[in-house]
């Protein structure tokens, strides 16, 4: 069987660049790559990762647990995440944990059992302690679950507050805030506190609607809403995350409510598929790619690092788009 | 060290039990699963999968290649044929090839270290024969890659059939067609053949837009689609994928142009989002989530049976669906 100096020799490289180019660690040019890929093609060389992976106790896969990898913010998150973990030498497990509490601890469980290097999670249904418990090292995206595992999210204090100064700037009277179920332990909840008190000081009447846990099906978006708007009528303003924000406007469409002279549109997370719908949304875009990149660097940090210190909790800035909404 | 039969006694059910939940094989009541995992946590039972993979030679990971995980009809696909993966108690490993064929090589050479039990690609950005000397079950989703690889697609000619009727119907006379890059090896290159040659035979003026390779990044669709309306300027109908669509039905609202009496948009795939966005698209609904079906139980049985009978291709059919844009 070829061995790693039978491909060094055939590519006319050194054993540590064969090393660098299989672990996928330092600047490597494409032209050496494709000698020693050729090199091990040729040879047929196949490096058996579990082998190594049982030797040398690391399996460089790590666990991404989100609640459904077809909604396009989720979606953004896990090819950024990917995208930062394929840069850094490691594999991505893809679990949608689909809002099902058990399906969640099977994927627990059986990420434990393929020996994952740290798990990335954004979903939520399990109890606080059943996270805490897990030895392994741990992210929560945009969730709390528990002491001692770092929280990466957005700084939705700004967010609620940048959205809040939008609509007095604008001169809303009668706000909906279209807000996540509040039973979630997330800091995205931050958002709403914060525009709801900004509302309240400034005297505008804002109605704050709730949506179930885990309501990620379109088809159910637009019943909710038109609930919502024959219970507030008189509403010019609302405030949503940007896929209810799209089918607002579908429905005040339907209404034959003009956006944004009748009521005033203002999304949540810059999804990128928004470029491409009209109107163009007015949102506060959340910096998804950033967000990825933080989570794996702080996931990597808890790997490689056998420190009690806990990395702190880390909140990226947001910003203002202007689009044709409000 | 607790064992499986310590599992069993603690839950209170059979050894047989206890293997066909860790399996994922069967059916088994949320109830005793849950006994079964409770268990396993009070006894802190983790049997390490790449051990046993070692000796079974077998790893349950599949691994899934997609140009771009974050374009809604890959994540569409992803969620799907994640889901039909866990139900069949296989895992799925992720990566974006990111239209780089380098980097689709890395992953594949990766794949084949980590010992996946198979291969389902929907990325097309190596030569046939790379694909073709793989030494593990492979499927295509949408793709030609070789001789003896199975391809799993919607029924594109019905597809092309089936838009270029209903512009017949509506007696559009200019159409244009967005089609994908010819240079790609897709059963979807039938629609636009199909398409064509119908316009063709009714005397309708078809003009096809061609993309550039592995056109994916919406912020290029508008300059893109500006370009073919101003040397178009006659255009009664237009035939793209969804989000195409989407952004040409931008387009023209700056051209205060109305849809669909001035023009008629049919879209292609029936992407989820776009039952939220407004107009209603009138569009070609792929059966994204039969074909991810297919996709994985066609791979089962190629990783099941050691026959040398490959499995026929399959394709799926598409439908109308009627919306505000024709």
């Amino acid at each position: 069987m070829p061995n790693i100096k039978d491909v060094a020799n055939r590519a006319g490289v050194s054993v540590t660049t064969v090393s660098r180019i299989m672990n996928n660690r330092g600047y490597i040019s494409e032209s050496t790559r494709k000698k020693v890929y050729d090199a091990m093609e040729e040879l047929n060389y196949h490096p058996n990762e579990m082998a190594k992976s049982l030797y040398t106790k690391k399996s460089n896969l790590i666990g991404l647990i989100l609640p459904d990898v077809s909604i396009p913010f989720y979606a953004e998150e896990a090819k950024h995440i990917e995208e930062a973990l394929y840069m850094n030498g490691y594999k991505l497990l893809l679990c949608n944990a689909s809002n099902n509490c058990i399906r969640e601890k099977e994927y627990i469980a059986m990420l434990q059992r393929n020996q994952v290097d740290g798990i990335i999670i954004g979903s939520h249904t399990l109890k606080l302690e059943e996270y805490t418990k897990l030895k392994l090292p741990i992210i929560a995206l945009d969730r709390f679950l528990g002491k001692d595992i770092p929280v990466i999210s957005a700084d939705h204090t700004q967010g609620g507050s940048l959205a809040a100064n939008e609509f007095i700037r604008l001169g809303c009277k009668n706000v909906i805030q279209f807000i996540g179920n509040t039973q979630v332990a997330t800091p995205a909840n931050e958002k709403n506190s914060t525009f709801s008190e900004i509302m309240k000081n400034n005297n505008i009447n804002c109605v704050n609607i709730e949506f179930p846990v885990n309501f990620f099906s379109f088809e159910n978006y637009l019943p909710f809403i038109k609930t919502a708007l024959d219970a507030n009528p008189n509403v010019d303003g609302i405030f949503a995350v940007d896929t209810i924000a799209f089918a607002v406007i579908k429905e005040l469409s339907f209404r034959n409510l003009k956006v944004p002279s009748d009521v005033k549109i203002i999304g949540y997370d810059g999804i990128a598929i928004g470029s491409i719908i009209a109107p163009i949304l007015t949102t506060i875009k959340q910096p998804i790619r950033d967000i990825a990149n933080s989570a794996v660097s702080t996931l990597l940090y808890l790997i490689n690092n056998d420190s009690t210190i806990v990395p702190s909790d880390i909140k990226l800035p947001v910003m203002l788009s202007q689009g044709q909404t409000t």
